[in-house]
């Protein structure tokens, strides 16, 4: 079957384990597959591509300070959504994912990035969590929801993650 | 690029602050691209669309006027779905909206209803909960699932929220 | 309005009771559209297609067992996504679908495999979480996530619940 000049487009909304995992396995395969894949990070879903070595405070509001240093910081950070148990039974499935050889949600961030999936940030989301473009992962771009909308118009598949 | 005669479909399923917020900043977004939006409030969505002054107990059974006191009643009425912290997350995330002049979920609400988006609520949801069509927003129309099917198959880009 | 030769296809991820609701409500009034249906259950989801009473504990390791044990095990067994209040709220619920005659969770899976929906598991998922083809459905097929996507390339209506 030939799958060129397909695209998948993904919002990811949601800033937990298993749920960036269901969207970057997606990701992972589609651009196995020579799927366009673009995702579109809003809210929580952030946190995800937060750099966690790129930090900042600077000028930020007290709110934004806050919230930056109480939100997961990068994929290894996020919790479950189901079963997290302080962190227990995301250690469990870490430990069940490593017996299968499956690579961490880390690796598939990069191996999407490897394989040319696209990584956009939504601007509202950004403007108001106080996030800067300098805190994301390199590569990462800004865009707004109507630029969203008009790419993702032309995708074969849209998910809300 | 022209999107005219394009169609966005969303279902609202999901009862929480933010993905409410997530769906209506799409659907004004798509407005203003001329797009048609409709959107399927089903579940908890349902939530959203509730009038704060047309509750009614009447003619509800005593789980149904349980459940119409316990769950929320508006927009504004609406938990977080992460970091909620008995309120106090979702203030300090209405606060920083409002410092980047974010308007709130009840504008948005109003908004997308200007725009002529359309909103339509499951009718299998609505009976189960034991709501009236009188306790939701003036032009809400209540359909089935299948009806929003058809509807929805004819659509460019499909959410579940 | 024909909507013969129409595909649905289906991304169940949650393990809720409402959300599978959701989902197997689409795909029973789908499939009296004739509307072919697909759905591909990942990580939590795949815990509706339990068989209750074909669950292993063979084969498994220290962490697969205590996951098989921990989670839900079979449809009636999900808690709901919200005010699921340690069971009453679910059981609030159920009331309230009895009195409208709604069917139960299981009646919609049963009726959804009888209009010929197909249940598909996700590989990667049944391996990481150790689940046993035998402790499934019957009728339940693995595919992986490339199998999907080549799939729901071809649906009309794509959603991830």
């Amino acid at each position: 079957m030939t799958v060129q000049e397909k695209k998948l487009s993904l919002i990811l909304f949601s800033g937990e384990y298993d749920k960036a995992m269901a969207a970057l396995i997606l990701a992972n395969a589609a651009g196995e597959l020579d799927i366009t894949v673009n995702i579109f990070f809003a809210f929580w879903g952030l946190c995800l591509i937060r750099d966690p070595e790129r930090m900042s405070l600077e000028d930020k509001t007290a709110f934004e300070k806050m919230f930056g240093l109480a939100a997961p910081n990068g994929p290894e950070d996020l919790p479950l959504s189901r079963m997290n148990m302080a962190g227990f039974g995301k250690a469990m499935l870490k430990e069940m994912m490593e017996d299968h050889d499956t690579p961490d949600l880390s690796a598939f961030l990069k191996g999407a990035q490897k394989k040319g999936v696209s990584f956009f940030a939504c601007k509202l989301s950004v403007d108001v969590m106080g996030f800067k473009l300098d805190e994301f992962l390199p590569g990462v771009e800004i865009i707004t929801a109507k630029e969203y909308l008009q790419d993702s118009l032309e995708a074969d598949i849209q998910l809300f993650i």
